[in-house]
Formats: structure tokens, C-alpha cells, sequence
């Protein structure tokens, strides 16, 4: 099975796949600077939460190794300038945790050992963790779908937005890797229909059985029985378990309440927020009136949130690459992530 | 206050706004025969129940305009006729209570007196009922909406799915035209975003406070507490008090019910069908995938049901002409309907 690739690093050479083009062009996009990373992250030519955490870090690399040589001699002076750079970054899109939390894990290696190789296996060694957490998230969720299900998603937690089987989609690979036949209904995700872009494009590609829908169809297809289990992927988990994630989610978890369909979400420990209490406390991402308005809408004023906020009590389970956290939510995700913190 | 009108008869002359072009291009299209009528109402160049009623009445008119003028002279034949345009143009949205209504209307005064003179009188009396219609609904809708309310309403009821006021948006316009200052969120409506094509135009060419939204973000302006009221038109009331409308209305009752806010749906009377028990009794039609796939989607299966049925028990209450119907819906509904049928 072959699943596309965000992120590409090679011989120290980083190249992202430019998904604003997706499904139309397939090309990648060769970050050269601090600059070309800011702004990949910043117009989603790379999105979804973790794999803008592996582009952020190899960004940093790409950035320090732009500077000059000399600089690793003088640990004070790399370091600074690596800060400023993580600082820059970080402001490419504040609403992804893995964002912040890849620049500081590539900085938090670097005070240890302030040197360019070491950020390099830093930036590595986070990219290598979120193929094996993919595959953990796949191993737990996997057996939440049955033969013959529909399983609803909303955006891209493929491998488009993460690495090899993606976070939501990873249960939908190794099920029908194994041949398993079900069929997955797809939220087309307006306004930057990530869903009719990416997501319906990568599963198709592999071989599964996609129907795509607007967002306000899933209602009906609940009522027509349609769809068994929907699985979504997140941006950030707070501590209390609420869930931030693409505009659009809420609305489905609200109906899977409705009609008693079980709300799961894959959540990667690295988009686990334990420092923020809940979801209310996150600031959530207005983006610009134009990806709304379009060609054809007319000139009136516009609301653009990338994101809602899905109270835990909405949330069936959030599958793990540790396990499956069930309610209550707080305290499974607590024992799931102390239990062997990375 | 200026409203847009979707038909206009003069002169025996048919022209339908196009509003397939709307809101860049504002321009009229003549209707010369059946298939001209049969073409405009199955393509949406005119949509929303009532003017599909309206635009109905007068193309049979045009239709049996362009007939040999001794076939007056042959009652069993005009009927004949007729009948077979009748049946030909009720094909072209079969899911539009109105179209059939205005279509049997037509017919039956046919039968009372096989003139064209006749049918033109019925054809402009059901055109007239309909703006009567709208103001009713506006004067018993207008209470619902108090200075400085958030109301949301989805697709297009307005003054271009009916005539002068619209249906869901009369309380609106008569408020607005009062003074009353209220902000209104318009659902863009996929696929064919008659909420950012036409309601976003038409209320804010009248000067109201519009904000538009892709549907999937009604939730989180809900949980923000923006939203105070819901109000959208219908397609078809059934008996029991269902609610057939554009897809995403079923969705916006379930967000309401979860959020504790009143939904209300504006049905004329010619839009009550009590010859149907249950919503699930209707046919719901399946459009072309190619509206949801647009330019950009992969090429995938597509589900795309126009409409959706709302169950009565998601509605607060539904605002006729007659008078506000309030749960329990089948009897209140038969009640208003009986008192004064027309």
C-alpha cells in the first residue's frame, strides 16, 4: 500500500509536498530558508498538526545550517540565534501544538548539545516517532471498525497531515491492508476542503471504498443509517480532554450524540496538551474572509474559525498511540501519557 | 426597501431572474415555451418552493399561449392538452410540493373554464397569494426576533425563492424595515451556496447586518452564544409536521435541540401537504456529483440529496400564513390550514 509522503528529507534537503495543489498537481516544494518554512507552514502548503511539527523541526535544521559555520564554536551565540529562529516559527500558525512543541523539542536538544548534528537527529528522531505512533494509533483503533461499517471522517488526519498511515486514517489503512471491506464517507471540509482534496484523494488512491458528501449531509446519513462510527483526528487535546480540532468537528460530535454513534478521535501524544486545562483556553485561529467568500459569494462580512472545540463529554474515546482513553477522559489520558512519557 | 423579484410576468411576457449568475451578474431570462420553463425550473435558474409554484403557473400559461387559438374552441382538447404540459412540467423537481400544486391549481381552473384567459388569471392569483403569503408570515414571524438577536438561517428563502419578502426571511425584512437592529448569519449551503449567493446578497442589498458562514461553523457559533433563533423555509410540510428543506436543515434543528435554541421553519400554506403522513414518505432527490466534486475534489463516489427531513419533534414552532403553529405540530397545522383554506 502506498500512501504519500508530506515530508521529505534527504541528504539534508527538505522538501514538502505542496497539498494547496493537491489533488490536481502532485509537486513538491523545496524549503531552502527559515523564511520558506514560516510560510509553507503559515498558507497550509504543509497542515495537519503533526506534520507540521516534523516540517517545523527540519526547518530549524534547514535555518541553523544556513548560518554561518563558525557559529557552533560559540555555543552562547547558536543557541540565541536558533531561539529566534524557533520563536519566528512558531508564529507560522499558533493553534498547532506541534508546532511549539517540535521547536522546543529541537531547542531542549540543542541546550544539551548545541551543535547541528545533534538538532538534525533531533529533527529525525521526531519524524521516526510519529511513524511509529501512527502505527500505534492504527494497532489500538483498528478493532473499533467492523467488516461492512461506515466510518465518517472530517479533514485530513492522513498520512497527508502526518507520516505513512495518519492518525485518523491509520485504523482505515490496517483494516483494509488486512481486507477488511467497509466504507468511509468524507466531510468535503469547507471552507479549504481538505476532505475533498486530500483525504477522499489518499484513501481512493489505496483502494478504498470513498464517498464523498458536504459537510451538511452527515446528518442524513446518520438518520439513514449510514454511518456505524466516525473517526477524526485533532490539533490539540487539553487536559480535561476536550478536544481542538478543523471547523466542522464539533458539529459531528454534536450529532453523534444525537443518533448515539460513537465519536472517536486519534490523538498522537504529541498533540496531547496537558498544560492547558481546557479547550475554552486555546485561541482559535480566524482565518482570512476570501477562503469563505470564494468567487461567487457576495461582499458581506464573514466568520473563518479553523477550528471548534469539542467538550470531552461529546467524545466516545480518543485512541492513542498508548492506548485507548475512555471516560472519564482527564484521568485516562493522564495515565496513558505519564505511563511512558517520550 | 427594494427586494429582488425572481419572476416577472408583463404582457403576457414570462422572465425569470437567473439566478444561477447571481449575486456577479443580475440578469432576466425569458421563458417562451414548456421546455423553456421545464429547463429553468430543473436547472435552478428559478428555485425555492413558492417561486418554482409561481413560475410554474405562468410557463403553463406561455405554454398554451403558443397552442393553435382555435383549440379554445375545442374544451376537450385545451384540457387534453393542457394536461399532458401539466405533467411534463411537474417532472422537472419532483420533490418541489409547489410546483405540483401550482401545476393542479392551473389544471382545475382549466376545468371550471377551458379559456387561456383563465388560466392567466390563476396563474397571476397564485402569484398574488404569494405575496399576501409572505407578509402574513412576516407580521406573525416578526415578534420572534428581538433588538440585537443573532438569527441563522440557511439556503434561500428569501425574496428570491418567493416573492417580495420571502418566507424565512419576511419577519427580517419587516423588522429591518422598522428599524430594528438584529444581525443575521447566512449558512453559505453547499453545494450550490444559495445562502452566499443569494440570502447574503439580497438582505444585504436591503442594509441589514450580514455574516456569512460555511454551515459547518453554525456549532461553534452556537456554543459562542451567537445564535438566538433559527428560521428557514421549507420545501414541504407534511401532515405530521416534518420539515422537507435543503440539506443541512436536519443538521441545523439537531445543532438547536443540543443548544437549547428555537428553530423555526416559515411554510406558507401552499407549502403544508397534508396528503403526506411523514417526512420519510418523500422522495428526496439525488443531484449530479458534479455539483459537490467542483473543480478541485478527487474523483470519488458522490452523495448528494437536495434536501433533508427534519422531524417534527426538532421543531419549536413553524411560522404559516395562517397563523404560528406550535407542538403538537399535526394538530396545530391542521387547525390553521382548516380554518381558512384557500
Amino acid at each position: 500500500m502506498n500512501t504519500p509522503s508530506a515530508v521529505r528529507w534527504h541528504d539534508g534537503k527538505l522538501e514538502l509536498l505542496d497539498q494547496r495543489k493537491l489533488p490536481a498537481v502532485v509537486t513538491y516544494l523545496e524549503v531552502t530558508d527559515l523564511r520558506g518554512g514560516w510560510e509553507a507552514i503559515n498558507t497550509m502548503a504543509v497542515r495537519g498538526a503533526p506534520a507540521i511539527g516534523i516540517a517545523a523541526g527540519y526547518t530549524l535544521v534547514v535555518a541553523m545550517a544556513g548560518e554561518d559555520p563558525n557559529l557552533e564554536a560559540e555555543p552562547e551565540q547558536f543557541l540565541a540565534r536558533l531561539d529566534q529562529h524557533a520563536h519566528y516559527l512558531a508564529s507560522a500558525r499558533p493553534t498547532a501544538v506541534n508546532l511549539s512543541w517540535a521547536v522546543r523539542r529541537i531547542c531542549a536538544r540543542a541546550k544539551r548539545s548545541p551543535t547541528l548534528q545533534a538538532i538534525r537527529d533531533e529533527a529525525q528522531t521526531i519524524h521516526e516517532e510519529d511513524r511509529a505512533s501512527c502505527r500505534a494509533i492504527g494497532d489500538y483503533g483498528r478493532r473499533l471498525i467492523e467488516p461492512g461499517n461506515g466510518v465518517l471522517t472530517h479533514c485530513n488526519a492522513g498520512a497527508l497531515a502526518v507520516s505513512e498511515l495518519g492518525t485518523a486514517t491509520a485504523p482505515m489503512y490496517l483494516n483494509h491492508q488486512q481486507g477488511m471491506s467497509f466504507r468511509v464517507y468524507v466531510d468535503e471540509t469547507r471552507p479549504l476542503l481538505q476532505g475533498a482534496r486530500l483525504t477522499a484523494w489518499e484513501l481512493s488512491e489505496a483502494g478504498m471504498d470513498v464517498t464523498l458528501i458536504c459537510d451538511n449531509m452527515a446528518a442524513t446519513l446518520m438518520a439513514e443509517g449510514k454511518i456505524d462510527l466516525v473517526i477524526v483526528g485533532t490539533d490539540r487535546v487539553t487536559r480535561n480532554g476536550d478536544v481542538v480540532n478543523k471547523i466542522g468537528t464539533l458539529n459531528l460530535a454534536i450529532l453523534c450524540a444525537h443518533y448515539d454513534i460513537p465519536f472517536y478521535v486519534a490523538c498522537p501524544s504529541s498533540s496531547y496538551d496537558p498544560e492547558t486545562k481546557f479547550g475554552h483556553e486555546v485561541v482559535i485561529e480566524e482565518r482570512d474572509p476570501s477562503e469563505v467568500l470564494g468567487e461567487n459569494a457576495a461582499r458581506v462580512a464573514v466568520r473563518n474559525p479553523a477550528f471548534d472545540v469539542t467538550p470531552a463529554n461529546l467524545v466516545t474515546a480518543i485512541i492513542t498511540n498508548r492506548g485507548i482513553a475512555r471516560p472519564p477522559l482527564a484521568a485516562a489520558l493522564e495515565r496513558l501519557m505519564m505511563e511512558n512519557s517520550t
